[in-house]
């Protein structure tokens, strides 16, 4: 059909495919943003939990910043080595899996698999959330707009990912472009009213705050670094050589992010900015550096685009993680699919449907989301660091062992934290629906391997001298009157040769049964067709057809039963309201029966031309 | 399954028929309602209207009120005897169809419809409406509210129409008797402060209204009379002698009816009643004669009922309308199939949805749709009344023939002015809309029965000599690998005994096609079998797979091509997600194919209890 030619490009042949990856700077692109929106909002959350005790304690944003830093060069290193051990992507999962077992892969991937979900409907609905406060008019809209902008991602995500990269590039790299400015002539900008930079040193005598404050900051600025896990599991969208581009581009991603999270912790406390609600902390550095111009008002379309895009990244890795885990059975085969454009389109779909049904369901106000958010990504990054540790201490000769392992247990350690001061914090918040989320998706996914496992075990044919053998058949023609479909149908049943052909008529009435045995006495078809007439006492005509096959069943057991019914063709779509498919009804009964086949015979009309429908996947 | 016996009951015989019928009591519980809630607001239509001019016009009230019980008369009288002629019920479609011609049956039978959807989605929303008001804290529920009483009613209607009538007998016989109570009592009570009776003879002088007012007034007036045809077309649903009943049921309703709206416009000009937002003329009579007290809030809570029961008229009249229709092939053939219960289900299911539909889309208020109203049932008064004088007309003998062509021709002309009025002055208030309705559905009535005669045209076999003949046969046995489910759908393929008998295996790469004919070749079932391979480029199984279809029916034209597939049937239902049902899919495309049928044999896992099906229907 055109219009999926129009939405979705061409079908794109195997060999094809190379030529739909991307370069480092496309997949900066496809799987930077979410990692990068999270800019948009790290310092400013870590301020608001230290703002709580004051000012003066805003000063500790600094060394927690700097730890959330280190904690982001842990994450690229050890990252960089699982892309390299793993080229085929899965990050987390792969490695939980083939190191430590597959519960702790799936444990990781199911983590995974949900912060990939919030992810989308978090990130649109921020983005759009922001445009509703530009433009208030939009208010009531907001729902509507936040579905619209999520099938306009899924959308070009069927295309293909070279599509979103080109779409999603734009503000991607301006993004990264603007807060560098800021970062950097915010530093250096020559300003008395500045606090001077040996007050960056030590924190004011006054600034007395509880160790757990300290740790709840750290924890909410954590969320800075949601995203980075993105390149580790579509390592396969990249052209080759896969992993070494998927690498570099992690490397980018890590020294942009340090970067522009080091920049604005720092301009932020050196203007002594303070969280507030109308406008955020990268706006107003923005305004304090440049003044309300130009740079300002594009800084916050800029954030506003980059948090909406943070949601194509999702679209790349919950497609490519549910690829990997169907492979191994834990999710439905339908995943394993890639459609015409190269995309896995079934997890794209999946995706899209679970985000839409979130931002409804939450009416497009999904702050209730963002405290779920952090939890999944940690458990991911822990398991995927504890993982190469425990891989590596088995390889005595890997390169950099040493500090792979030293900073992988830092770097466990610290996500651990994270995961663990998350849930306590935030449980009643909302983080308890994860704790109840992941144990029930892994059930499912239990449930489905073992599902099949079991059709696995009961279709295997070991034994190749056992041979298929034909057995006696019973063909059933069922006729509500003697017309050329009647005889086509027959036709049909002729040609099958079988040992009994019963022509079967379901009468609603004596009258109607008189006209149709009559009419059938005189055509007589055929010899060797039995015709055989029951009066239906509930006016419908299925259930004593249905009964009559059973009994048909019984009679000539072990022979098969084939019930022949045809199906009258309609040219038009809407004339399909006229009939009763009593083909597709009988057919979708009779599946449940054993040892019965239906087979439909289509009847075209005439004003049909031959056109026959387009073949869809 | 369960829940069906539960909502609905069990399933009734054909011979039970009998038993489910109605007797005239039920009878008039059941079709009257709609008339009845007319009351609730006849009067105070007309009253609205005459305020305009003011106080001294309300005296236009007592002469047109009279007029619409004169008018009343005549169509009762008329009714009767349409009933008496068509005992099969279909009211002014059946007359106007076999009197004046098909199209104008039609014309009756589309604006019924109509008028039967509008009655159920208004007389809802104005049930509702009235408990919103009486209860506010429910406004914001307004909607959903509607749409469960909607529900409720299409489930009692859905069990039977002696179920509705058992149900909505209490409210119906208690607000007649209340109104008729107020009637009397509010004529003769004695009153200082009321009129006069002498003032009801002639109008003060002060009283000059123009004359296009006054038929206004008497177009908002008539409102009144819409329900009445509702006996005419549900004759089928009395008990034997059901015309004679239906007769009946229908004097009883004009009787009720009558005195009700004559009664109320009486005590109201006696009073001196003024129409008002807050409190509705039957309020306020009931105010005045027994002050606020019990007998007060009792009647709000019966009219507000009948309001709301009115619906069930509906749905009555509107799947027994559309049984006739789709007798005749206007409409389609579901509408004439009675499910398990011995209703027209689907009629009453499409009803239902339609009605939904309108409610939801006007957002439960549908006062928009009340001009809407009239336009339809005094169409079909029209056509019902001209087409039984012409009948008449043409019948010598008739017994009565003067009096029902002079009754017959005034009612006529009457409800026509009463059709031009509303369309002239309600034209812009939503009027249109049944204007362009009615065409665009008498136009896909007529392409709907078009379509029932091109194909009773295109089946026919008149010629009892042509015999069905066996022709050559190609079996297709479409293979993904070699086990268990492949042999027992090539061993229904060998007993069909084919000409030419192909294994095809479409494989995505050449790993696997070298595997699988590798381990075909060991396997090596049956000489007659030839094994087919090919490579797919583009992921899709079918796209090949269909391809090669075509190439075999060309190939072997004039033979038959029958692709005999299996289909994996799961335990449970959530498991159907994990499988791809290649064999509905493969079939949902052949059937457009011509020469080409499909066998689908079901392969059984075996922790599935024979359990089945049960037979929907």
């Amino acid at each position: 059909m055109d219009w999926r030619r129009v939405l979705f490009g061409r079908p794109l042949k195997d060999r094809e495919e190379t030529g739909r990856k991307v370069i480092v700077w496309q997949g900066l692109a496809v799987l930077a943003p979410d990692a990068l929106s999270s800019v948009a909002y790290g310092t400013q959350e870590i301020l608001i939990v230290l703002y709580a005790a004051g000012a003066a304690a805003l000063w500790y944003s600094l060394p927690i910043s700097a730890v959330i830093v280190l904690l982001l060069a842990f994450l690229v290193y050890n990252y960089r080595q699982i892309i390299t051990a793993y080229p085929n992507g899965g990050g987390a999962y792969v490695i939980g899996r083939d190191t430590i077992g597959p519960w702790t892969g799936v444990l990781a991937g199911t983590a995974l698999l949900i912060d990939y979900t919030l992810t989308v409907a978090v990130s649109v609905t921020a983005g759009v959330a922001a445009l509703v406060s530009a433009f208030p008019m939009l208010l009531p809209w907001t729902v509507p707009i936040s579905v619209a902008f999520t099938l306009f991602i899924m959308i070009v995500n069927l295309r293909g990912v070279k599509e979103s990269a080109q779409l999603f590039m734009g503000p991607t790299y301006l993004f990264i472009i603007m807060v560098l400015i800021m970062a950097v002539w915010g530093l250096i900008k020559p300003d008395a009213l500045a606090k001077p930079y040996h007050a960056f040193i030590a924190p004011s005598p006054l600034a007395i705050v509880a160790p757990l404050l300290i740790l709840r900051a750290f924890s909410s600025g954590s969320s800075a670094l949601t995203g980075v896990e993105a390149i580790s599991n579509g390592v396969p969208i990249f052209k080759d050589p896969a992993p070494r581009r998927a690498r570099a581009t992690l490397l980018l991603l890590g020294l942009f992010l340090g970067a522009m999270f080091l920049g604005t912790s720092l301009v932020a406390y050196r203007y002594g900015i303070t969280p507030n609600n109308q406008v955020t902390v990268l706006q107003q550095i923005a305004a304090h550096l440049f003044g309300r111009g130009v740079f300002f008002y594009l800084l916050s379309f800029v954030t506003m685009a980059i948090l909406a895009i943070a949601a194509n990244t999702s679209f790349t890795g919950f497609p490519q993680l549910a690829s990997i885990m169907a492979r191994d059975q834990w999710m439905p085969r339908m995943f394993l699919s890639r459609g015409d454009r190269l995309v896995y389109q079934n997890g794209i779909l999946v995706l899209g449907s679970f985000a839409i049904l979130l931002i409804i369901v939450f009416h497009g106000s999904t702050d209730a989301l963002i405290p779920l958010y952090a939890v999944g990504v940690y458990m991911s990054f822990t398991i995927a660091m504890a993982s190469l540790v425990k891989k590596r201490w088995r390889e005595p000769d890997a390169p950099n062992r040493t500090l792979t392992i030293v900073t992988g247990t830092l770097g466990a350690l610290l996500t651990a934290a994270v995961v663990v001061i998350a849930i306590i914090t935030k449980f009643t918040e909302g983080a308890w629906i994860v704790v109840v989320a992941i144990p029930l998706l892994i059930l499912s996914f239990r449930a489905t391997r073992r599902h099949y496992q079991m059709v696995a075990d009961n279709l295997r044919l070991n034994d190749l001298t056992i041979k298929p053998v034909a057995k006696k058949l019973v063909v059933v023609v069922p006729l509500a009157s003697i017309n050329r479909m009647t005889m086509a149908t027959i036709s049909t049943a002729l040609s099958m040769n079988p040992d009994e052909l019963i022509a079967l008529h379901i009468s609603t009435s004596r009258e109607r049964e008189h006209i149709v045995m009559e009419r059938w006495n005189r055509w007589n078809p055929d010899p060797r067709i039995k015709f055989v007439s029951i009066q239906s006492q509930y006016r419908s005509v299925l259930r004593p057809m249905v009964r009559y096959i059973d009994h048909l069943t019984n009679l000539f057991a072990p022979g098969r039963v084939l019930v022949v019914i045809p199906e009258l063709v309609v040219g038009k779509p809407w004339q399909n309201l006229l009939h009763n498919h009593m083909a597709f009804a009988l057919e979708a009964i009779l599946v449940f029966r054993r040892e019965v086949s239906v087979t439909v015979v289509p009847y075209h009309l005439p004003d049909k031309p031959d056109a026959g429908g387009e073949v869809k996947t």
